[in-house]
């Protein structure tokens, strides 16, 4: 399994160390309220995304595939101050719709999308340890073969995770953060107008998957 | 006044043409559910931002200044069906804070700050025209003196101004859709750990500037 890293030319955020960091699969152990040392997080995810295509319709889709995630050494050992860096650096969903046909969902390799884990500054009220925040900066490439369109987006997608206990977050629910509409071009055409829009974006990070379900 | 507009490396919309564009100052007539020929909007703003700086506090900070806006030719010439693009070509807005001292916030000109105005697909129900909704993806740069910083935004300021019935918006009160926290890097270091966080941003777009209010 290669992993696509050619020089992005936008970084939505910090980037992260890949040299030498251990893939983590189906077994690896997680605890609670603890900051793990560098890993490769290979996650299933699924997500429910809408679309909506102007003058056409919206579309709802279900997705299901995985994400790959490296993080960073934790800036703190203990809970309360650690933060934690994050880059995407493959994601794979397919879905499918009988409107928009087959859609696959990948990285765009011209993105670097990059994001963190950090104690928010309006936690959680409570007693014992603080939850964190997750939040991600994706830049991807909706392929929808039915409609002859790779489809990107030029801002990115911002995805959270709140009330994260444990390192990764497996098993959250998420959303994206798009307001109303986020706009997605021809790749082809990335100036013209905007072909379709992202409305909606809610996702639940799986669990660790085998070396074999990411392939 | 020169319109600093070097090639951008990052692009977060579709570019609008700028050549021949005419400038709009005080006195330029704004009609109602009207899309108007292509311009450049010279207009006041005003911002309340909240900065998070990590072990060291938050600070509410109100800025007053400028923005300069193109608009595209309208999509359409009745105002249901009409899309109107925008790039924000100029701004410049001032803040005093007693912690952070004097902040001045301008364009990154290594973003091109983009956006639109259209009809939500989520319209509001009623009599009469809708109201369309107005988005701005922006970079910027936040200097700080006082603490020997320029700050920058790696994933784009989403602005945003719903219930739009007219354009431009002038008057209307807009938002910064921040969830929780957006990560600013030092312009000297951007692949290190943010500096500080934007936590929450309201704006309000004033009205047509005099040519000499803009110097």
């Amino acid at each position: 399994m290669s992993t696509p890293m050619q020089k992005p030319t936008v970084v939505y955020g910090r980037p992260v160390n890949v040299d030498g960091v251990p893939n983590l699969y189906s077994g690896t152990e997680v605890q609670p309220w603890t900051a793990p040392q560098p890993g490769i997080d290979n996650l299933g995810i699924s997500s429910i995304d809408t679309f909506a295509v102007p003058g056409v319709g919206e579309y709802t889709v279900p997705f299901e595939g995985y994400v790959r995630v490296v993080r960073s050494e934790p800036t703190a050992t203990e809970w309360a101050n650690a933060e934690v860096y994050t880059n995407l650096i493959e994601m794979r969903m397919s879905g499918n719709s009988p409107e928009l046909g087959e859609i696959t969902v990948t990285l765009n390799p011209d993105c670097l999308s990059a994001g963190q884990i950090r104690t928010p500054f309006d936690p959680y009220a409570g007693e014992g340890p603080s939850a964190k925040a997750c939040r991600m900066a994706v830049g991807a490439i909706f392929a929808m073969p039915k409609l002859g369109v790779h489809l990107i987006n030029k801002e990115p997608i911002i995805l959270t995770i709140d009330d994260v206990r444990q390192i990764p977050p497996a098993g959250s629910p998420g959303k994206g953060q798009v307001y109303r509409m986020l706009p997605l071009h021809d790749i082809r055409r990335p100036d013209d107008e905007p072909v379709a829009y992202v409305t909606s974006l809610r996702f639940t990070m799986g669990g660790y998957l085998t070396r074999e379900q990411l392939s």
